[in-house]
């Protein structure tokens, strides 16, 4: 195409707002080659946090902007059924928020708990009774005709901090996300690892590294008080300790101990540049930062930096939107054009 | 520069032995473009494994096929001038097999165990008393005047195994050699990962993980021959179980439970396609293979296949001449022109 033909249908882009100019940066020899890129805002994605103990539903422009949020309370033991209704209802209100329909949506993610494999269900292994058998895309896919992914909330967690988090500056990146279940994520050479069957990360899985009995030291913590919500014991024994409760120093002190191993054991693995600790830990990060430190020192070879992450519990939910642009890039600067509307989902 | 002034130059060059066509192989639709390699013979690398037990020397052509090796004993407990005097003389021996000299070697490439820095030292640890602090490249360039590396045993050898190994299909495998020392390596999408400090892969360092303890499970094997030579504790056990001898399966049962401990921690960790277990055991792997698997099932989340290297005690010097190949390709084809004489090291 000569330039001149390339300009009449760019400049009709830029009237009709698709597309705008991106503006030279730094000093330019000669002539600058004029670049555009999409109008953020005219399309949008949605990530979908689907968690043990909330769902997070946001809406962002193809900026990464959150136009929309909205956010419904579930338990870890909730059956499938409550989960995906409350899925459901986070989704509808989300739209609602945003003044929007599904067919607004250009892509959606769903990030959930265990490693998801290539249909997207987590049939190894899900920690939520009876999720293992869904299948999230089949039931989303009735109402959204836009590309849907699942991936696992740790690697989701994993790209946000990469994408717009503290890890920004790194490639190599071992994530932990530590709240009241463990799990972590590996980026290398600045992609994501899924693993051959999706279930790279999983280092927990292995008892001698005792991620699966580290929150039991925070749940029997002699000072909790009776009847606190399972979702309230992270926070409540953090705070405790930082308050000099004596019993609460000890669990934490137990916990902090058995996250250092697991961490470890994918330190030594992958010699990271950067570990970033996020979940439920990391608004409580000053607590147990010094000896999660000083116990991967002990414990590695070559200590890398430890960061904390700034998200709070939405990391999840920003990198399923990541994914989602990743999604919308893919398919309109690919091989296929860009549709009018929301592109349709390639049959599964 | 036109076709036939590039025609002229290629064919002198074929003339005088320096390159080769590479024949079109398939069917090819019009005038197929034409393809030239080094011819093998004209240049030789050099790959030398510096082990606690041995040091073993190969020559190659830029093809791969051996032309002359050396090797040389010694002890795990040798002070750095002696396994230094070892590694000169072996090296001395197969260019003296070869009836070459240093400067016929294109590229040389020494294997050390422990995790190898950018200077080629193994600073942040080694197994042989005094040789983190010493500096092979140093050692040698007076000598050659070619390019020399230092790279990791384990993780030369998991390179030769995809370069001609049991995994030249595998993108992601996790290598395990296993020996009287356990160690690991990880190659990601092809490529071997050094870490951001050189020492991915050294999951050992973790007691929890027991690749310390399970060496010791052999060398307490109460059958155990007095007087019997370090190096032949592993080989000496796993005949004995073979045999039949009760005290010698009951070590090796309890070696291969520790082992698979910290090989799941890597499968875990990466999710693999496939596992290779190389070192001292794989010439006995009918011994033990059935168990290891039994025990990485019991372990992982998704067991990977598990293939035994045929390379014996030669993967070590294998990867150390491929990565010199690789040396010389970066060097031929890169942004420096070749040389008429063997390449000169740029100072370190």
């Amino acid at each position: 195409m000569s330039r001149h033909s390339a300009d009449v249908i760019v400049r009709s882009l830029v009237d009709d707002g698709w597309v705008e100019v991106i503006e030279p940066t730094g000093s330019v020899v000669g002539r600058p080659a004029r670049r555009y890129r999409f109008h953020a805002t005219v399309g949008h994605v949605m990530g979908v946090d689907v968690g043990g103990h909330k769902v997070l539903a946001l809406i962002t422009d193809l900026d990464g902007n959150v136009v929309a949020s909205a956010r419904h309370l579930v338990q870890p033991e909730d059956e499938p059924s409550i989960r995906l209704a409350a899925m459901d209802a986070t989704i509808a209100e989300c739209l609602e928020t945003a003044a929007m329909t599904a067919t607004d949506i250009w892509a959606l993610t769903v990030g959930v708990t265990g490693p998801v494999d290539s249909t997207g269900r987590t049939s190894l292994f899900s920690p939520m009774p009876g999720w293992s058998g869904v299948d999230p895309i089949g039931h989303l896919s009735d109402r959204f005709s836009c590309p849907i992914q699942v991936e696992n909330d740790c690697k989701l967690a994993a790209m946000a901090e990469r994408w717009r988090g503290v890890a920004q500056d790194a490639d190599d990146i071992v994530y932990v996300l530590a709240g009241m279940r463990t799990g972590a994520a590996l980026i290398i050479e600045g992609k994501v690892r899924r693993g051959f069957g999706g279930a790279a990360g999983e280092i927990g899985w292995l008892l001698p590294v005792r991620w699966q009995r580290s929150v039991t030291h925070l749940e029997s913590c002699g000072s909790l008080p009776s009847g606190i919500e399972p979702n309230e014991v992270l926070g409540w024994v953090l705070a405790a300790c930082r308050d000099g409760d004596q019993e609460a120093q000890t669990a934490v002190k137990r916990y902090v101990k058995d996250l250092a191993v697991g961490a470890a054991a994918l330190v030594l693995a992958l010699d990271p540049q950067v570990v970033v600790l996020g979940g439920g830990v990391s608004r409580s990060a000053d607590v147990i930062l010094d000896q999660f430190n000083a116990e991967l020192e002990k414990l590695s070879m070559r200590p890398p930096e430890v960061r904390v992450s700034i998200f709070g519990d939405e990391s999840v939910a920003l990198g399923a939107v990541r994914l989602g642009i990743d999604e919308v890039d893919a398919h309109s600067f690919g091989e296929r054009l860009l549709q009018p509307v929301a592109p349709r989902r390639v049959a599964g």
